[in-house]
């Protein structure tokens, strides 16, 4: 099952919980895991607590790990200028597993699923779920 | 199925191999896979060669990729000043996926699977181990 | 499923896209996942476009992360140094999961599966595939 998402690019942290409850929902699984995974090697999906100032202290960090204002060989060869965007997707990766038990999804209080599109541009961006019985 | 742990907090890195293989061995699983997860965004869960050195190496690096002593966002907003571990977290992922063949757990000879605490508090944590038929 | 590679250690990375295709064509599952990992402490898998200038790129953010020169704990202790090799491990996981439908591994069109050798030396590595049915 799969379901689609705008983003804005540059980063932007989409909290995509509720849509993965529901393919969850939809599936009947009772026990088991929950692959979520985008194809793209721009993009990366993890666990947060989706709240305003750790979104910002988020991007700050990921600032630190690969700038954004940084001189890429892959925008030198490609004029692609969208380097960062890669090097965050591969340390990141674009995909999380979940537990499944009783039908719901084994997430703490604070714990929401995050979309993360670093590429430099809006996109539409098609998510993946693929629930497995255990 | 799931096991707890105590942990100090404050970046504790905790061995948990032996409770893992102890679960996989009482499920009888003979080929497939083993998703790990602690429902939570302030802890990791990933492998290394549990050495005293690298224990202080991994910690050390840590802080350069998400320093304790940091302002953050996330603290200022909500007086809760565990933004580091927020963002580690994030980064790390709690979650890990192993191979199983032949009943055994595919790991290397040094290698074993650690829980990380990144909380600024001593926490009981619960682990989940589902696993799933190859 | 497994298959072998040779790598040259120092953080080559490859493209081990074909021969992961090749078993989940082998493997004849229609819908699933497929977990590909790698017993050992000081390699990573994870997915990126594999172009020269995008793998010079990761080659230095990954010095940021944990630098080859940097004085290690494990290295005072054992001899053995490679502390980065480990530390890089310990945060990119030598495991990744994959969608898998219609025969087919979810993957965007730039988007390649890649094995980091982080260790000092070349090395010779197993690399394990899990097919699991959806």
């Amino acid at each position: 099952m799969r379901f689609s998402i705008k983003t804005k690019g540059f980063n932007d942290i989409i909290d995509i919980t509720s849509q993965v409850l529901q393919v969850v929902r939809e599936s009947a699984l009772k026990d088991g895991i929950c692959l979520i995974s985008c194809p793209g090697s721009t993009c990366g999906i993890t666990t947060m607590e989706y709240e305003e100032g750790l979104i910002k202290d988020f991007k700050r960090a990921l600032e630190g790990i690969a700038p954004m204002s940084q001189d890429y060989e892959h925008c030198k060869k490609w004029g692609d200028c969208n380097g960062y965007a890669h090097i965050r997707s591969a340390l990141i990766k674009p995909f999380l597993a979940v537990a499944i038990e009783n039908g719901r999804l084994i997430l703490g209080t604070w714990q929401q699923i995050v979309f993360l599109d670093f590429d430099n541009r809006p996109r539409e961006r098609e998510i993946m779920v693929k629930v497995l019985k255990g």
